[in-house]
């Protein structure tokens, strides 16, 4: 058996066992994630070990400062999952959640219920507290989950695995609710399984994501790109305008919602672009005496003019940078800038700057994104702030879930209809007809 | 400029167009439809005029007998599909509906409001009334649709596009609100215009929905097959078993809701199936009087014992016949039904026949199809009998929409947030926290 049809039977058997998790009442699934929450804890000590083996290993290939950070499982972190994990215990049920409930006919009773989606694939990065987290709001929506995290972390995530596996089949889960895949290899067979994955969430580099994309069948949820624009009007703050940007450049910069793009209007910009220049120099101060860190300006003519800076090329406003760079553009109107967006940006989130309510309620209207905003950061876009309670990932495509998803990303639903030997011919030859009735 | 430069062209100024049409208002858009109801029903003779002339090619080639009923577009569909727009005008906008509206914390709010999808694919076969169906339901969700249709109906669905287009213009809609593809090669240049189309719908043959979904990266909402099952169970009534069964087969044969494989649980079938083979047998009668179509039987061992039939051959289980044949088998439990229908149907429409409600139940949460039945035929899969108006197709897909979908299937949402200045290290670093109140 090669290893491809070794990944197919397991796929196969994880879709036996999704039916099995879609039957299990929400106490059951609540049951299991605080098992799992106590078997974490339990097992704290074997988990710290395992994770500083990964970050021996990590010193020993001297890999860069910010995925180290990243790797690091500690008693903080472990609080944090399970504080997690609890707190999914306390949400209402996705699941079995009725969403019409109509009478067609007499005796003949349709209801639209929300149930899993089936077996959801999450290939993610270093972080191994990601594959807790999605381990438990795959179990909360009654999911089967198939996931492959990061070589860096792959002791930190097999104790973590085999901790939640063993919790959760002692509570009663079937043996394939959760399954860990291990080599990189195996990526690619997993992404032929499309009669068995319902769904895959990649959470990495864009070009990983593209080529997900590229190369599976299977529906991919999830955001190659987070080109985030901040447009400031003519009648913007200027107040507000630049700790807004500072934030949004600065305040996490390898995060997907960190803005990239500034569009100026060119009445605001003599203003507003020498206060940005001196904030993002790597000296300048807020009003509260805050430093930001340096941020390469690249702007075009029009800015170039106003403030020193290297010139903007034209691949500068299709780039998602993660790093302190920031491209600046000014602009003639407030059509420009939707214009700009919509075709350089990724559909992420953008903001509009601007006391102008008509203004404001323009770009919302116009700018084609899962997150528009006003007068605020750009990094607000996250399931956590959204008080989504925990996220699956962002979004940026426009079918099934967009923006931050939650557990609502992770079900679908079915219709159930109920009848007494009722038949289609009798209504199509005028015997009956329908009397749609909801509740 | 090549064929396929021309397409790309097309494509982008409808993207571009489709902005304009998300910031109309539903009272635009219902006026746009109410002017183009009127214009139908002006030109109605212009409109019979290019029918004729697609009638008489059709007979010039010998077309089939059920794809020339299909082109046919007389008084009594133009009175339909006027009826059509005239009910779509009726119902609520799916557009500008809050489904959340939260206070996040002082002064920063949040509204996820339902907003079009943008630019829409439709590729449908020889109904001309399908072009107008199509066009008003992406016409009241705000969605710029781009439409090809068959060949055979070309003359028809040209006036017809003409007419609707120059309606939605003087009403004051986008010049490329919709758009119609009149070459069978240009659909390949389409797939790959996947910055500017957001959803593909194609309407059509197994093959040719495979085609599409294998060569494009946009979306696609639809059905490739149609393998539907009916159980009947071993505590079925029996009376309304061979009726039901007899409907899902032959009612309307060529659609994608009819049942392909019945599964007969051991125990009924020496009831059930001398039944069934007499009421399909050409002659049979039901109590009303009614004779049904011959349908070809196609049985496993067990079957073959109880009825005079055909073998079934492993591939039956997976067919959709589109035609007057039934496969059936004999199973021992509710759980091989079950799990044969897992396996071998398309997630369509399935039903179980039973008077135990618990065995009811069990079907209808474990059986992973959009629609779960019990004691009713399978051809109730359907918008209209849904009550959902009018319907875009059905999809077998999990995400976004499942089942006969209607408007509420050509809206996404987006998130708005406003705020006065809010920046996100403020929450992260403790000074602010997050008061999350729903209204």
């Amino acid at each position: 058996m090669t290893q491809n049809d070794t990944i197919r039977r397991i796929a196969g058997a994880v879709k036996a066992d999704s039916f099995k998790m879609a039957a299990l009442s929400g106490e059951e699934r609540n049951a299991a994630l605080r098992k799992v929450a106590a078997a974490l804890k339990d097992r704290e000590e074997e988990i710290f070990a395992a994770n500083r083996l990964d970050l021996e290993n990590a010193e020993k290939v001297q890999l860069a400062a910010p995925i180290v950070k990243r790797l690091k499982f500690d008693e903080a972190k472990l609080r944090d999952v399970i504080a997690g994990i609890e707190s999914l215990t306390q949400l209402p049920d996705p699941l079995f959640k009725v969403l019409l409930d109509r009478e067609m006919d007499e005796g003949l009773h349709m209801k639209k219920v929300t149930c899993p989606i089936g077996v959801i694939g999450v290939i993610f990065e270093s972080r191994p507290d990601a594959l807790v987290q999605i381990a438990s709001l795959c179990l909360k929506s009654g999911n089967c989950a198939i996931l492959k995290g990061g070589s860096e972390a792959a002791n930190t995530n097999r104790i973590l695995y085999e901790t939640i596996h063993k919790a959760g089949v002692e509570a009663g889960l079937p043996e394939h609710f959760l399954t860990l895949i291990e080599s990189r290899e195996d990526i690619g067979a997993l992404l032929k399984c499309d009669e068995y994955i319902d769904l895959l969430i990649p959470r990495g580099s864009n070009a990983f994501v593209q080529y997900i994309m590229e190369n599976s069948r299977i529906p991919v949820m999830g955001h190659a790109d987070g080109v985030c624009h901040i447009y400031v009007d003519k009648a913007a703050d200027m107040s507000i305008a630049a700790p807004i940007i500072a934030d949004a450049k600065t305040q996490y910069v390898a995060a997907c919602n960190t803005v990239e793009t500034l569009l100026v209007h060119r009445d605001a910009a003599p203003a507003l672009l020498p206060a940005i220049q001196k904030l993002l120099s790597g000296e300048g101060k807020d009003a509260a005496g805050k430093t930001f860190p340096k941020v390469e300006l690249r702007g075009d003519e029009g800015t170039q003019k106003l403030i020193p800076c290297l010139a903007a090329e034209d691949a500068d406003w299709d780039q998602e940078y993660v790093d302190y760079i920031l491209s600046i553009k000014l602009v003639d109107s407030l059509e420009e800038a939707i214009d700009h967006i919509n075709l350089h940006g990724s559909h992420h989130t953008d903001c509009i700057i601007t006391e102008d309510e008509a203004a404001a309620e323009k770009f919302m209207m116009l700018v084609d994104s899962a997150g528009v905003y006003q007068n605020i950061s750009t990094r607000f876009a996250d399931g956590f702030r959204y008080g989504f309670g925990a996220e699956v990932g962002i979004s940026t495509g426009k079918l099934h879930a967009r923006g931050p998803v939650g557990l609502e990303g992770l079900v679908t639903y079915k219709y159930k209809i109920t009848g007494k030997g009722h038949i289609v011919a009798d209504y199509s030859e005028g015997r009956k007809a329908f009397h749609f009735k909801d509740f």
